[in-house]
């Protein structure tokens, strides 16, 4: 940790879906992680234990995918004891209308340009889902106890920055921020001053676009360029906060060309298969 | 549900752990799950799901055996997404200076009747671990943000019941009562009234003596009796309530033969192995 920094968060976007696997919009459809996603999470978290990583608090989604991933995480870290919080506002963008359709063939009828725009753009939205369609499902046990509305009938990127950043603000940098006083009950005397008044370690296992939702707060992104930040799944992503909660850097617990084949598999996904 | 009964809570005893295979005094040493343990974990979420049950909410230990266990029946039941509360006070009773030791090696040493004594007298505790013990380590991060009594020494199964039981009070009770009132924004007309107005569907996935503390308080089980009644792994326990949280019924989620053996195996832990 650089020296100004004083809070790490680390964040992981889940592993390759059965969804991803079949080039599926997915958006809030509860997929579950395939073979190579279950494996990418291992790594993740085999890597995290290898660079001394350790965690206090987990936030996730209520989406399995990002859940399991997490899980996998604590079983490489034996963190299975730690709180989680699962919350809806984790949750992947909201597909609308291409939720369920396959990349390639929507590629094909709406055109790549149309396809890159609603999965690119920042305010945008897809399709709206209308009442009726099934895929619209407001009584899903998730989501039964909140007001109706939180469930969205489609979502462009901005609308998931707008849903995700409350709970940032409201519950994630609260937690962050609480002092690890217990510290001081350990026989540490060694430990450096600002270790000690450190706040508490949280990893976020989420969605490629809450977390880009995060990344573009925290780094200040334009609307303009946050949509060509390509997050590649399963690979930590740390980043160091000063006191303010101000990034001093971030970093993947990867080599840079494994991180861009990663972003380069991801940003292909949405054109037309050959 | 019979008719009087408003609450439904479901107990279920961890699956088989590494340090029940090696027939050792496990209490609050985090054990592993064994295969057989993952396998009953997993039937023990296929037989929930095949006789209908969901969850609301889910409540176990900070050891991994009852949180794996719990999250194997999770995934059988397609609940990842519900809340799950990890508490220390759902730990196993504490073994103190058993902790780690062979059960039969024991036996042998001390004598059957001693370890039954041990094992299953509700007020004498075994051994209490000392300052500088490795065993008694107010450090473990599970339970550095707590006053260090809180990590025992040692427990006799009534210490048990005394930690176990204000989690229960302060915590579930209130959860298992909490009116699933959402229920009524679905469009559920042919719904009983009585089902409308239940509160929410409680796991409890925890230990053999945590599990006891709770069953000896429901079923109002003399202090002589307790050490006799054996909570058999991963077969889940049904309790109906009234709206005064009295039992109604209760029942395992398995035939009475079933039962028996399981029980039969869990009571011949102790004694010398021939």
């Amino acid at each position: 940790m650089s020296s100004e920094a004083k809070y790490t968060v680390v964040l992981i976007r889940h592993g390759e879906s059965e969804w991803n696997q079949k080039n599926l919009f997915c958006g809030w459809f509860d997929a579950d992680l395939s073979e190579t996603g279950l494996k990418e999470a291992q790594t993740a978290g085999k890597l995290l234990k290898e660079k001394g990583f350790t965690f206090d608090v987990a936030f996730t989604s209520v989406l399995k995918r990002a859940i399991k991933t997490l899980y996998y995480v604590q079983e490489e870290l034996d963190l299975h004891w730690i709180p989680v919080y699962r919350h809806w506002r984790l949750n992947e963008r909201h597909y609308g209308g291409l939720q369920g359709l396959n990349k390639s063939e929507t590629a094909a009828k709406y055109g790549e340009a149309q396809v890159k725009i609603w999965r690119r753009s920042y305010d945008t939205p897809p399709p709206a889902l209308e009442d009726g369609d099934e895929r619209y499902d407001t009584s899903d046990r998730k989501y039964i106890q909140y007001d109706h509305v939180v469930v969205p009938r489609c979502e462009c990127l901005k609308d998931t920055v707008d849903r995700f950043m409350p709970y940032w603000h409201d519950v994630i940098v609260p937690v962050v921020k609480a002092k690890r006083e217990y510290e001081l009950n350990t026989d540490m005397l060694n430990v450096p001053l600002t270790y000690l008044e450190s706040g508490q370690r949280v990893v976020i296992s989420a969605h490629g676009n809450s977390l880009r939702a995060l990344v573009k707060y925290l780094d200040n992104i334009p609307d303009s360029e946050i949509t060509e930040l390509n997050i590649p799944t399963a690979i930590p992503l740390v980043y160091e906060l000063d006191a303010k909660m101000k990034p001093i850097r971030h970093y993947y617990l990867a080599d840079e060309e494994t991180v861009k084949a990663a972003q380069a598999k991801v940003a292909s996904q949405g054109t037309v298969k050959k």
